[in-house]
C-alpha cells in the first residue's frame, strides 16, 4: 500500500487492478541449452517490456549475453527495459552493470535489483552511487520480516444497554501503558497552515472536544496546543448493521495507495527518517485525559 | 500441523475439521457490571466446558471469583473445565493458581496458559514446575515468529524434449552451498531395526540405487551405509496433468496431524532437543553424489 508501483503476482494484478510487471524465472533460463538463446527468446515474445535476469549463471557473462540481445533489440528498432540482478553484491554489481550498459551505448536500459531487499538495503545501495532503475521488495515486505505480528488487542471502550447512554469502560492492568482508553472514540487530525501535520487527537465523540489541547497518555507533562488549527475527522465505517458501507472507490487499492502518499507528504522530513525520526504528536483531549484519570482513580481507590 | 490438539478459529475449524475450543473475550467480562456476573453467565450457558479467563482486571482477583463460580458449578453436579491465564508472570501465576483451585477442593479444573507462548517459554514455564493442562499458542505458530519467510527457490533439476530422454540440468552458483541436484528425484526413508529412522537418500528414480550409501553433498567425508535397511519412498504426487489425484484421506489435517505425530515418533530423543539437537542424516545417493560432481566440473572447466 505504501508505495509498491506493481506487483508480480498475476491474481493480485487481476483481483486489486494492480499494475503487473516482472521478467521470467532463472528455471525458465535452466530449460534452454544456453542463456543467450534464453535471453533471445524472451526478447521475441516480450519486445516491448524485456526485462533480462542476469544471474542464473555467471553474472558479469550474463550481463554481457544481454547486452547483446539488448542491441539485436536496438536493431530491429526495439528497446531492452532492464536487466534483473538477483543475488551477489548488488551496490557493485549495480555499477559494473551501469558501466557496461553505458558503454554499450544502452543508455536507456534500466538496472531492476532484488534478493531480500529492505528499506536498510535499499538505502545503503543508493548511498553507494549505485543507478537504479526498480527494486523488487517481496520476502521482506509480504512477511513484515522483522515484526511478522500486529499485536492488536479487542478491548470494551464503551457500552450502552438497548437505546440507553453510552457509559464509559476501562480496563485497569498493572502497566500503565496497558490502560485502555473509555469513550465512543474519533481522531481528528490537526493542520499546521503550511499543509504539514501538527497532531492527532483521540476525543469522544459523545462528549465533544472542549478544549483543544492535547495530552500525551504516557507522560502528563507533554501537552500541546492545536487550538484555531483546521483539522479533519479521520474515521470512516467500513460497515455498518452487517452491510458494507464504506464507498467502493475507498476500497481500491490504486486510490487507496494514492491516499497514503497525499498523506505522507503532509508529515515532516524529519518524522519520515529510518534512524530516530521525530516522533509524531498523538494524545488524549484535553476533557478525555482528565475524566479517565478519575475514573482510575476510583476503579483503584486512589484519593484525588 | 505439529501437534496442536485444537483450534480457537471456528471457520478453521469447520472447514478442516479440527476440534474447536476456546473461551470467552476480555472485552465480553468488561461488558458486564462485575467480572463474577460476566463468569456466571459463562458458566450458565456453557455448563459442559466452561473455562473462565481471570485477568482482565485483577488476577488474583479473578481467580477467587471463578473459585467461587466452580463451586456453584460443583454444587450443581457441573464443572468448571479450567480457568485461562493471558498476562503477567505466566509460571508464577500458574503455581499460586493451582494451590488456589486445590485448596478450594476443585483438583479437576486445569489451567490455560496463553500470551505469546512459543516452545523455548513452555519449556521454561514446565521446568519451574508449574502443572498447566493446556497450552493456547497463537501469534508465534501462525506468523513463524523467529523465521517469519520460508526461503524456498524454484530451480531445474532434469528437462526432456517431447517423450525424449531425461537431461540433468545443474545451477552452479559461487557458493557450493547454492548448487542445485540434477535428475528427477525422489527420497528413500531408511530405519534401523529398532523402527528409528537411519537416514533419507535424495535419488534419480531414473538412474535408480546403485550403492545404498548416501554422501553429505556439503562435505564428501560424511558418508552412511544403509545397506539393507528397510525403507519407504516418500514423496506422493499430489497433482498430475492439472487434476488432485492425492488421496483425500491424506488432506485431512487432523489425519496428517497423526501422521506428522507417528513419523516423529521415529526420530531419536537426541535428535529432538530443542538445544543443540544431534542432526538428522540426510544424502544423496552415492551415485548422485558422483554425477553431479563431473557434471560441475565438466561445467567449470576443471580437470578431473
Amino acid at each position: 500500500m505504501g508505495g509498491c508501483a506493481s506487483t508480480s503476482n498475476v491474481l493480485a494484478g487481476q483481483l486489486f487492478n494492480i499494475p503487473v510487471s516482472g521478467t521470467h524465472a532463472h528455471s525458465w533460463v535452466m530449460s534452454f541449452d544456453s542463456e543467450i538463446e534464453a535471453f533471445r527468446a524472451y526478447a521475441e515474445i516480450m519486445p516491448k517490456n524485456c526485462v533480462l535476469l542476469v544471474d542464473t549463471y555467471d553474472i558479469t557473462q550474463g550481463i554481457k549475453n544481454a547486452i547483446t540481445v539488448g542491441l539485436e533489440m536496438k536493431e530491429r528498432g526495439e528497446h531492452l527495459a532492464a536487466i534483473r540482478i538477483d543475488s551477489g553484491d548488488l551496490s557493485w554489481r549495480a555499477i559494473e552493470a551501469r558501466k557496461m550498459l553505458d558503454e554499450a551505448g544502452l543508455f536507456d536500459t534500466g538496472i531492476v535489483l532484488s534478493n531480500d531487499l529492505d528499506e536498510y538495503t535499499i538505502k545503503s545501495i543508493k548511498d553507494s552511487g549505485a543507478k537504479v532503475t526498480s527494486w523488487g521488495v517481496g520476502t521482506k515486505l509480504a512477511t513484515a520480516y522483522d515484526q511478522p505480528a500486529l499485536g492488536g488487542v479487542y478491548k470494551l471502550a464503551a457500552k450502552r444497554k438497548g437505546d440507553g447512554p453510552w457509559e464509559d469502560c476501562v480496563k485497569v492492568s498493572g502497566q500503565a501503558a496497558k490502560l485502555t482508553v473509555p469513550g465512543v472514540l474519533d481522531v481528528r487530525r490537526y493542520y499546521h497552515e503550511s499543509g504539514l501535520l501538527a497532531g492527532d487527537m483521540v476525543f469522544d465523540i459523545n462528549k465533544g472536544v472542549a478544549l483543544e489541547y492535547i495530552v500525551d497518555p504516557a507522560d502528563e507533562l507533554r501537552q500541546k496546543d492545536l487550538k484555531g488549527k483546521r483539522f479533519v475527522t479521520l474515521l470512516e465505517p467500513l460497515a455498518r448493521g452487517g452491510k458494507v458501507v464504506l464507498k467502493e472507490e475507498y476500497r481500491d487499492a490504486m486510490i487507496a495507495q494514492a491516499y497514503c502518499k497525499e498523506q505522507l507528504a503532509t508529515l515532516d522530513e524529519s518524522q519520515k527518517r529510518i534512524l530516530n525520526p521525530h516522533s509524531y504528536p498523538v494524545g488524549l483531549e484535553y476533557g478525555l485525559f482528565h475524566r479517565r484519570r478519575k475514573l482510575v482513580s476510583e476503579l483503584l481507590g486512589l484519593s484525588k
